[in-house]
């Protein structure tokens, strides 16, 4: 970096900023601290856009939004110490479960003065230890390009999820020696992992069990999303016809055109099915521990990494690696060895019932109740944004977001976000401000995007005609604005 | 608890709220949120108020607020679990900061389940231990008063400061059995501390350094307030003219109309002392880690916790205990020995001090430029406070409330409030929530509560003629509002 | 420290030394190692004592040994890294459960290469935090005194226990510059905490309880020691005649020969007791979580910090702060108003059914069986003892820790020692070896030790004709050496 | 569990035995403990040897080694509440350093008294929390085979390293009710991660690299153990004749009697080669950080864990995954394009460094000093090692595992064991116990194990005519015992 050290000293935040443009970064989000100041000296000079809030948790949900809608990049925010990474928490807790690869940067009293009672010194690392992969302080200016690496390295490698870096202020300010500059590099930064394929074994077992089954499903979830599987899984999918739902993150990545696609019939299909793929969907809650599935039932479990595997109940064929390497095993195996499966009868009598629930619903999707069926609302939203090119929809809310899942067609793969497992409230504007901060898109992109706003159940009882969609919930519904 | 239980089973948030009522708690801050409703239930049993907020953050704050508002008593905050916890986090550790008694009840999911993957499930523990004073999950119904005592004790005793207990679901919800509900009993919850005093071979030192001085200072911190200390400490500064400055909660605790009290002189004083008492100072940045304090002067040092003496400097002689008893202690020492101590001469030297810097400041007060200078802004909100009963002041921001701090006299303890050492801002409207929801006041009582409501400096730039204080800083200057 | 810096550079080690010096530090245990080889040095330089012994276990115990036998001094261990501080990991929790106030300084890799993989590079804080009062890590040489003030500040304060400094290799091996070493100072470093007196009123009151007492017992436990207590109370024992009995480190602290100590019949003054003292003794499960004292006794509470006071069952009167100072407010209080306390008849009572027990056990003391009955060892044992000068008996085990209790009598404190709460087994020869280490007696001091080392249950089958107290232990009994 | 439940009522106990026996365990290590006690039972139930020791240490150390002998399967130690946990925490951090995947169950004080201060009650959470992979309390007895299911699946997934789980003693004694224990199942536990296979593009990257390399080498290290990949390795070995040193677990991974085996060339190497395989070494202190590597020398990384990959040095070609697939992958590679790889001119150099180095120290080896040279010592024990059948030699101590390393051959994985990175002094006795209490061996495994015994310096001042083999270090040689 010699070149660089004879124009200007290299202080810390020049080190910094150079780190992230190693790593792709665009854009940073952040409340402007004192603490944290060099940074964005660096950023300027490094061309990485500077975007400001009014609260660090917004700064923190517009990373994890940014890392969900740029696949394979990881997502910044930049907090200032004390107040500013306590206020990050939730942001940093969502991510977490929501395994968005995210790295925040904090601010901290100077390292000279640590323990000695600074403005604002506090011990965030204890704080954010439980919701992070990694975190750290960095106590040597030189080496700030080292430890964004590795805090870039574990946010991004296996199941995703956020870093937490903390630089002293002084640390964070102090110039490099000509000496130190000369002998500083910035590593090579990866921010997609390596994609890893699963035991072949396991594989051919996995085949054997499909071959066997006659009423299987597949139920997709987030970890398509964080291994970029939804080509693998679409190309298995139309394949098969194996009848398939999502959840989580993977909304979006098959089609409602679909004709294997189904939304309304997952609690009948879980009744009968005698297997079921598990592609990046926990046993959790959202799957009420595993025990709706029939205690027959096989289970083929494809996940990024073998900790998940087994969660609450056992699967029958654990497939361990990045999801499009599973999908892309199954499917060479297949023909490997010859191997032909059509799930579509058993989609088909789905299908049907699919049909009948919908139907069910009709006179709620169009009921002229006031105050407003929420259904009815977001019938309303679905027209409308079938007008508009290629719309991202961000639910804010709980029972909203539910309803709104059931009426309001995803037609890709990140055209739909919601909080995640830890159902954080609020997210709504800042992830509408990192979809819009997103790199230029290309000509024809025409993307239009929306979002839905969480209403309280109180301003909706003050403001507007609108009915809750279950009264003992302390939201309701939602409305839809550009 | 046997008459209670022949009506009807107690459930966990029944005697949850039956711990608090014992504990003296009037008033819960909260957002409505499902792990933690079997709490509202049992408060409007016992007619323990519920304040709704609309995030928990300003919960939090609020429990803050009125521990300081209302002293020796605990303010309370009840947050879901999940985003509930985490957004409370920036309160917590406020009041961590500023030592304030706080108890937070922070939902989780079901104990059935721990560790599946319940919604909203999370190490709440590992994210708070670092800022609470205690913390712990209760997993028995019956023992919930039990770990409530427990964790109020740790919250007031010593340097009081917040406790956190989480509670799963089905813990909080379950019913006792009849025979449990027999044994269990409500424990005594105290709230107030016990006092110590200090060892009495130390204030005869103190009153030995005492007398060998000729220019001392008094500086007057935070547990004064936490000590309830500010009549005993009144009488020693009459009793021997010693020059008084106040900062952190001490503000108030001397009156602005005391000959003793000043406040534009604190660094020429400094600079000639022989001894400082600190009285609940700490030697932390506010006062530069000690080093502005001349090598020779002797220090004199109250705090109420032995682990807080001699921090950055070592002290002459540290008088350990509540402060009250230590002030009272001092007199009574100097009662018993004859000792009379009367620095009027020094006082008047730093009094003619303080008038020329304040005849200084007097063009900038008055001040006709556009847009407003800060000081002449709090000027008029000082000329108008007078005008009114016995405002409470809510300081909420960083430049605005060192401007104000030399400008609007504060006239009791408790009115005036402020963040404290986290300099967390949008304190104000939670503060201000608490201070209205405080108990009912005497008849003659006529209390008026203002806040100064934080303003960002672009904020100020679109929508009014005000000026920075210091253009460095992104915030500025603030407006009164009623 | 200009004279010294000309001399020769200091280096970290001479640093921690010297400030090791102030604290009055006279011995440090030790296995050598190569990360904290400059602290011997700087040992040598300041004539400390290094003491290195074989397992870093038996460092830790030995520094909580030595604190035990020097009131009002401070026990220090160094620990290398890696397996050095694990190692240590027991004996830190032994000293946590006696509140044994040491100080541990533990070795790690070099600061230069924090985080790289450093040989036993490992987080040795997170191992320690749980059972410390205080731990951190000094990244800067010139600070090593001020950290090491810090720590031992707060191993002394309130309840006393460990605290751990962690020094990277290279920060103890620095020299400081000219500049720097002209700059630093030792700190004063106090290792006796101030003391602190409770509340008048509350001592009052309990004189109040005290005046309707009829039947108490005062029950000395650990805090009597920690507060150096035991001359005031045995005045209060003196002038009450109330019937004492002692557990923990408090045995020893009346002498057997008072009237008023009583040891074989506490069940039953438990149950009869209409008042109970608890100094220094926590309601933990030595007291059955104060369980079986009845139900509507009065309880007077000293204790030395007001976190412990209630626990489990709230007392009536809480007397917080040093239990010297509390026994005198009592003494005093008791003068002021002139109440007279005369608890002789009950005592008698007591005594009575303490002798009927003594001679119950007769049999067993003289019991020729073989294999031989472990009271008869004991007593045997009591025998030879009378004979020695002022031995500190060492208990190691456990079963053989309770019967001895009962039968080998402790002539003053100090003179008994177990491993207290943690009930550690293999103390037993650490903790000798510390007091042998002790300063110089007085001429007339004609100190001998001996130990109790504990025999397992299957050398004893193997080795000796020794008959286990309870078959269900895997200890059994004990043989005493010099 | 219904057959069992008729018989007699399922304790916690039988229940943990009835897991770790599905877990295919086969012994374990403890010190008995009253804590832990149902577990004992379970085990003679289910036929699981338990094997008790003297110090808890000695137990976890012993399931390390077992665990490192037995691949494939999990370690286990039990280790009683208080003392006996942290006495176990040394066993624990080198296992965890070491990668090894075992099992500690804990006791602790009873879940009903939780928090009131039990006997040996302590946070032995806290204390594992930063040595453990996964670390948990059960409070629920019928969730037992669950929780131990987590605890080995985080145990042996990824890279593999110790879980803990305590359990309170009266969940630990508790029975299941009848309906319980007919709900009740023992999950599937897996001991054997799935292997997972590396991105085909970066095998080919590698391809092209070594295609283009003239003097690479390969460094053999952990990974290569618990990855299982010897086979593999060796096959690429044989088929492309580059030279090949190994560390850590690797050792013995290469036959002695292999061309490709290098030694005492290591530094030469490093100074001229062009590029270098790291299969499972890090570049941690062992490889200087990665700084011996020449800055323009290509490194190809196999790593079973994304997040190693590129520490402290970028690698060119990151191949993650199980290294026995990723030899694989690099040999069918090489023959669906048909290349051939030759380094053996290239290790001719090399063997001839080598052999220059053993001719140097030929004279130590054989030298009659007395005090013994250490190398005479190790030259001593290969020559009597060569009489023996299959040795497993443990190398306890410091400097004379670096010089047994260099003189003893290791003729097999696993015929070597020493601490690991932890560097613990004392594994060998516990290490060795494990490796006699191993499975049969088939018939004509004529399985001798022997180990190196640590001597202390001084001790060898004292007692033996040994010389060290570097006087600045505390420890110095060894001898062999059988």
């Amino acid at each position: 970096m010699s070149d660089q050290a004879s124009k200007k000293p290299l202080h810390g935040g020049m080190l910094a900023a150079k780190a992230l443009k190693e790593a792709g970064v665009e854009v940073i989000f952040t409340l402007s601290g004192g603490h944290i100041m060099p940074l964005y000296d660096g950023c300027i000079d490094e061309g990485i856009k500077i975007v400001d809030v009014r609260h660090e948790q917004a700064a923190v949900h517009a990373a994890d939004s940014w890392a969900r809608c740029n696949p394979g990049k990881i997502g910044v925010a930049a907090i200032t110490a004390g107040p500013g990474v306590t206020d990050g928490v939730t942001g940093i807790a969502n991510a977490w479960r929501a395994n968005s690869p995210i790295l925040i940067i904090g601010g901290q009293g100077p390292f000279e003065n640590l323990r000695r009672g600074s403005l604002q010194e506090m011990d965030h690392l204890g704080v954010v230890r439980p919701i992070t992969k990694f975190c750290d302080a960095i106590y040597q200016t030189k080496r700030i390009p080292e430890y964004i690496e590795l805090a870039i390295r574990h946010a991004v490698s296996g199941i995703p999820g956020p870093s937490f870096l903390e630089i002293p202020m002084d640390i964070f300010m102090a110039s490099l020696s000509e000496e130190e500059a000369k002998a500083v590099t910035i590593p090579r930064i990866r921010t997609n992992s390596p994609r890893l394929s699963p035991d072949r074994d396991e594989v051919r077992k996995a085949i054997d069990l499909l071959r066997n089954a006659e009423r299987p499903m597949l139920m997709a979830g987030t970890s398509v999303k964080w291994s970029h599987a939804a080509g693998e899984m679409n190309r298995f999918i139309a394949e098969t016809h194996i009848p398939t739902y999502t959840n989580g993150m993977a909304r979006g990545s098959v089609s409602p055109d679909s004709p294997e696609f189904l939304n309304r019939s997952r609690r009948d299909a879980l009744e009968k099915i005698d297997l079921i793929i598990l592609a990046g969907t926990l046993l959790d809650f959202r799957m009420r521990f595993g025990q709706t599935i029939p205690a027959d039932a096989k289970i083929i479990q494809l996940e990024m990494d073998a900790t998940l595997i087994g969660q609450n109940r056992q699967a029958d064929v654990p497939l361990v690696g990045n999801l499009a390497c599973s999908f892309d095993g199954l499917l060479e195996e297949m023909k490997n060895r010859g191997v032909q499966l059509d799930f579509s009868p058993w989609r088909d009598e789905l299908r049907a019932i699919e049909n009948a629930a919908e139907a069910k619903v009709e006179a709620n999707l169009n009921s002229d109740e006031v105050p407003i069926d929420p259904q009815r609302m977001c019938r309303e939203l679905r027209d409308w944004l079938a007008t508009v090119g290629e719309p991202i929809v961000i639910g804010d809310g709980g029972d909203i977001v539910a309803t709104a899942a059931k009426i309001l067609p995803v037609r890709s793969e990140g055209a739909w976000m919601d909080p995640g497992p830890l159902g954080t409230l609020g997210v709504g504007m800042p992830f509408a401000l990192a979809g819009e901060t997103g790199p230029p898109r290309p000509p024809g992109g025409d993307r239009v995007r929306r979002r839905l706003v969480r209403l309280q159940w109180d301003g909706i009882r003050h403001r507007g005609p609108l009915r809750p969609a279950d009264p003992a919930s302390s939201e309701t519904t939602a409305h839809g604005d550009r």
